[in-house]
């Protein structure tokens, strides 16, 4: 009966909460009648106009009111862009998440720091599993990416089949022997696909990305070239195959492995007991053990590659590492590129190894790095292969949906049938049509210490405002009564000037606020936010006379 | 007599007050017994650990000691990061200044924003002229540079000639037809040179850098692509030749030019009255006729290539100009780089023209931007022809200063005889030997607001902390003698939570800083910087357990 209703007038919805104008916070809804399918549930990093915000996770107030709607979050892969709001949205609602094996043992070591309302129901899948969600049909799809056991999502719904690529790239020679599942993808393209929802993250880029096998020849020769020194190698601790690969290389090598950075260690924990990495016999060792050996005999795996301050390759390069001290003989590798936004902190990183002496090779000086997104021809290639209806980039900046909205046109997919998302904006579709219809609350969630969601715009503001220029407090003790001064008016001030060497400065901003304050008593004025504004407004304009400065003013008036 | 002095005991000392560690802040300084000669006098910009900081420029406290011996500032061209601490300088010490003409306009503009106690000796000179200071003669030698009228500077000392490249580039093919001086370059060389000072940006790229001319193929193959469409460029406004090339295509293309920002009309505006700009007739139009015009008939030129926040680039993606909006059919080109540090904000831009429906054409699409520095290529030439004794790399950080060092090692100079500086740092040399040999001050002066060095590390530390977590302010009114408390404690905060949202936890804040009075005043403490010490302690502890978060505690105590 309730399919009935579901099939009858109900048409597919379609929105983002997440990964639209931004990288990261990836989310996307699936709604049909009373079935709500959520694929990934990522967090996103803050801009640099939110200071002191630790994370950003998607706004879910839909998710909470729709909440027994919801059959499950289908995870794709087990990065942070696409996981790391699930111990925050479990706390709200309690839903099952499917996902595949490193997928759900990445989420599980996060939901153990996370106390949780109830148990959560985690359910392992693997490529080519299909899953009931109502009325929906859930198939993981086997692709390349830069971690393993990462899949798209084919949804079978009323409304045809949804293909949501996830990350992917197409790696022809992958670590793992497992080529991203063409075939299959080939076969639902045959059968006919509705709509295609591609990630964009390197729609800009032409050509094809380059197999992750490509690094192991560039570790090769470093290798070779270095084998009389000490390597230390940051790379991204996610990237299991990275991580592989270099074990390899030094097991060829006759160098044995230590690894720094906690994520590093854990992640090379779960990833060796879950069975995707092979730790020849012997090769690893504790940090404590590498004295036993020389230089050249040992490599030195580790965090820090987006030049993290307190990452471990950072404290490696500003000599503040407890258990290792660089040698001017060491090669550090950075097997990465820059996170746009991190080009600062991993050029610092990079000067204090270069200072110290350190020889320092990058994706600048040999091919240490290859992206795990698809680049342009590789999208064009599932689009091939699917021939979808219907097209709507996701995970990107505008730019980004903006150059796969083009590659989708170049493919032939007539512009009427290519809709470029808004977060919470919804796509309404059956086999035949599609359109934006409405929207949903969807925006960031800010997570600062324990607060999620406390700090809003007026918080951010503040903060910017202090950063700018600091402020200056200005306290005075009045009797209501009587109208007078009892006590004050004092100044305190915070980064606006070296108060030391301003002695003179805050003397005349004393100054002004007695002046002030005697007026308006004389005046008998005794409306408190009338006071404040007079004395915010004096020395604002006296202290922007004097210095050309905007500190924020904080008048306090206190009652005996 | 004095000269007689000079030339004894007297070595020469080469120092670099700035654009060591950085990029940007340029100042190096050469002395030989009673006479000095300053090359460049640049400013920096602030790193994001100095918020609210505008200008950073280079600490000159030997300089001011040594006011008496300096004969001169030379300038070598009149790019900001070379001119712009000109007039912070000559408030402190009245010393002539000599630079090509462009140079001399740009800084007189700028001294005419700036009071000085007294009249600047600014003094013009031509590529080719020699100038006579104290012991020192100073050589200007052509270079093509992003700005016209560069110049390199060779100064003849009794220790022998000493090469400064400023920033150089070698264009065959110039726009202005003056080559770098390659055969004035060779012939110093021949006669000999002691030191060679190179700049180092572009150290780490191999090749040569491409002519300012390919920028003009380029602009041609858009010019033809887009002829039905208006075109904005967007470009640096030091940069003469290329904003010619922009002119220059348009009248080709018979399109009119108007001109958006206010630099950008300065430099066209300074350029063109000295000559370095050939504006055809009836090309330039103001900005309120260019609706006279079909929109392909012009071109607007404007700031806002590095995403300046309210640049005129940026009012315009974001429709916030008010005299020009942009329209879907519009092609915005950006004929510029992203400066390391600027990603974002350019990416902030780029977003917001292609959503608003904006192509956009920037380098990664077309060649539309050229460097203006040397890469290694050029390097090794300049050190072909000059082949100096010693050499010393400037201009960069580490990683480029390094880079620049293994270039001369490649050269054939040898070790020992390179000098990697460090701010502050006094090489001393003859024309047989040179070595490091101590120390001046030097150092970054922040500039904020009309306050010069009043900002140091203790604001700087305060406005981090603030921006990170904000502040609570806790007030209270003792009675000194009785020991009473007579009012408060009040809570006052900001950026801290939306306070609206946290009554609850305020109060619970204002409760725990009664608590701590009480028990103080209890104990009949009356030493107030104990009570302020114990109520920010008690404070930060209860805040951070119930928020995971550090605000600063500021307590203010009164007395009756």
């Amino acid at each position: 009966m309730k399919k009935e209703r579901n099939r009858k007038g109900a048409k597919l919805k379609v929105m983002c909460l997440g990964g639209l104008q931004e990288i990261g916070k990836n989310m996307t809804v699936l709604e049909y009648g009373n079935d709500i399918v959520v694929i990934d549930c990522g967090l996103g990093f803050p801009d640099e106009d939110m200071p002191g915000v630790d994370l950003v996770i998607p706004d879910i107030s839909y998710l909470v009111k729709n909440a027994e709607k919801i059959r499950g979050i289908l995870i794709t892969h087990g990065h942070e862009d696409h996981i790391g709001a699930v111990p925050y949205i479990l706390q709200q609602i309690n839903v099952p998440i499917y996902g595949t094996r490193l997928s759900l043992g990445i989420i599980e070591g996060k939901l153990s720091e996370h106390p949780l309302p109830s148990e959560p129901e985690l359910y392992t899948v693997e490529a080519g599993d299909v899953i009931s969600l109502g009325v929906f049909r859930a198939e993981f799809i086997h692709v390349n990416h830069s971690i393993a056991d990462a899949c798209a999502i084919a949804l079978t719904t009323p409304a045809g089949v949804v293909y949501h690529s996830g990350d992917f790239k197409l790696d022809v020679s992958p670590i793992d022997g497992q080529i991203m599942d063409l075939t299959r993808i080939g076969e639902l393209g045959k059968a006919g696909v509705t709509l295609l929802l591609c990630e964009s993250t390197n729609a800009e880029r032409a050509g094809f990305t380059p197999s992750e096998r490509t690094v192991g020849s560039s570790l090769e020769r470093i290798f070779a070239q270095y084998e009389d020194r000490r390597l230390i190698i940051a790379t991204f601790s996610s990237n299991v195959h990275r991580v592989q690969q270099i074990i390899n290389a030094s097991a060829r090598h006759g160098r044995h492995v230590a690894v720094l950075g906690r994520s590093m260690v854990n992640v090379i924990g779960a990833a060796a007991e879950l069975g995707y990495m092979d730790l020849p016999d012997g090769v690893l060792i504790d940090v404590s053990e590498i004295k036993k050996y020389k230089p050249e005999q040992t490599t030195l795996i580790t965090t820090g590659s987006q030049g993290e301050p307190m990452s471990a390759l950072y404290r490696l390069a500003f000599a503040e590492h407890d258990r290792v001290k660089l040698s001017p003989r060491d090669v550090v590798v950075l097997s990465s590129s820059a996170i746009p936004g991190n080009e600062k902190l991993v050029g610092k990183i990079i000067n204090a190894l270069i200072r110290s002496g350190v020889r320092v090779v990058n994706d600048s000086v040999e091919d240490v790095h290859v992206s795990g997104h698809a680049c342009r021809e590789e999208i064009k290639l599932l689009m091939a292969l699917l021939r979808p209806k219907f097209f709507m980039p996701i995970h990107g900046e505008y730019r980004h949906l903006y150059a796969n909205k083009e590659i989708a046109e170049f493919m032939g997919i007539p512009s009427e049938n290519i809709f470029v998302p808004e977060l919470g904006r919804v796509l309404e579709l059956d086999k035949k049509k599609a359109a934006f219809v409405g929207e949903v609350p969807a925006g960031k969630v800010l997570v600062d210490g324990s607060g999620v969601g406390d700090i809003g715009s007026v918080v951010l503001r503040d903060r910017r405002h202090l950063a700018e220029d600091g402020l200056v407090v200005v306290v005075a003790t009045l009797d209501t009564e009587s109208g007078q001064l009892v006590s004050g008016p004092d100044i305190v001030s915070r980064g606006f000037v070296y108060v030391k060497e301003a002695e003179e400065l805050m003397a005349r901003v004393k100054a002004v606020a007695e002046k002030s304050l005697e007026k308006l008593l004389k005046n008998g004025f005794t409306d408190w936010q009338h006071i404040k504004g007079v004395l915010r407004d004096d020395l604002a304009k006296f202290i922007f006379r004097e210095t050309k400065r905007k500190p924020m003013i904080l008048p306090v008036i206190m009652d005996v």
